[in-house]
């Protein structure tokens, strides 16, 4: 029984990182479709993310079975309730990265991002891939100090952010309403996509640690 | 032991109730503070929301508590999960609530929303409220009748969503940038703070009838 036990527990693990695999590879192509105006890459996007809800709902299902089954204690229980809690994380960043690539085909085929503000979108994009990528990272190797570069790489998001919302407040800014709306949004879902990441990866450094900061994103 | 238990689940039950009354309270607050330009009552919104944050950490600590100590089965394990979600649920209304008081007090002394659209945002507040009340009611009763005006409120809102995005991308939309912007992300969390408020009430649905269609809201 403790075999089967520890191994649906193990299975749980696999499970997550499989979705932070998804959800990277899902920032990865949005962004670029984004970026480029690709909308191919842009639908490929917006389909995967159904595979990404299922994988969820297949965390979640598993997870309660174990509850159910083997009434887990003391850290398997943590990391059970845990687990629930950054599936719903992980499944978030999968609809953030499918709103970035619905603004792609929604604008195709013209770009989404005015001239003056690509380099600042192109650097969104990186951090949340990095944020992503070091996610995966995080969940296969517990080493807290990725844990770190995530919440370094959010604190860039969050300056990238503020500057966004100084462009448009500036008297030069010459955009159309919907492009001012586009840009705002976009903005938002790249922000909120690295709040996911730093969510999850406090999740984590709790399990690892004992030590919770409970919110402590959401109200940032 | 049992007399116990079933006590410390009402318990649950009774955290999630007063904290949907809190969530109410705080829509209603931003929603006059937001129309009015009030910024006192915005203040007010902005730090009731950490009591929100506080009950639905201690409302997730009693239900990992029950999950260790009792090892619940069946649905009184579906009822300690749902509650879990649906705490997380209603602490992001509160954190979208506080969002509203934002803006209101970002703006202040002018009111955020421009002349044209406020009956638009009247309407949204009205169905917000309605929302958040009904979801108190649906918690306390369980009445199946309840959840259903909570998806026609949301389908409303979701009309509202649209039309405030239409407006502004008409040629004779005159605003500035940063109204436009405002006027955006207003309609979006007017939007979230209802989509979370049906995500609630399909749990209930599902807690009731066992009939459940996971994450049909998030990717609607």
């Amino acid at each position: 029984m403790r075999k089967v036990f520890q191994e649906e527990l193990a299975h749980v693990g696999e499970d997550l990182i499989e979705i932070s695999k998804l959800v990277s590879e899902a920032i990865g192509k949005a962004t670029t479709s984004f970026e480029s105006a690709d909308v191919d890459l842009a639908q490929d996007v917006i389909a995967a993310d159904a595979r990404i809800d299922f994988l969820q709902n297949s965390l979640d299902e598993r997870a309660i079975d174990i509850l159910a089954l083997q009434g887990p204690v003391a850290s398997d229980l943590r990391m059970i309730v845990g687990s629930l809690r950054m599936s719903a994380s992980l499944e978030r960043m999968g609809d953030l990265a499918r709103h970035i690539a619905q603004l792609a085909r929604l604008r195709f085929p013209s770009t989404v991002i005015p001239e003056a503000l690509t380099g600042t979108f192109k650097s969104f994009a990186e951090q949340d891939i990095e944020i992503a990528n070091k996610l995966t990272q995080l969940l296969e190797t517990r080493d807290l100090e990725v844990a770190r570069d995530i919440l370094k790489a959010n604190s860039t998001v969050n300056d990238l952010h503020l500057s966004v919302f100084k462009a448009i407040a500036r008297p030069d800014w010459q955009e159309s309403p919907a492009t001012t709306v586009d840009v705002a949004l976009a903005s938002r879902y790249f922000e909120r996509f690295a709040d996911h990441g730093v969510s999850v990866a406090q999740k984590v450094t709790y399990l690892v640690t004992g030590a919770w900061h409970p919110n402590s994103i959401e109200h940032g």
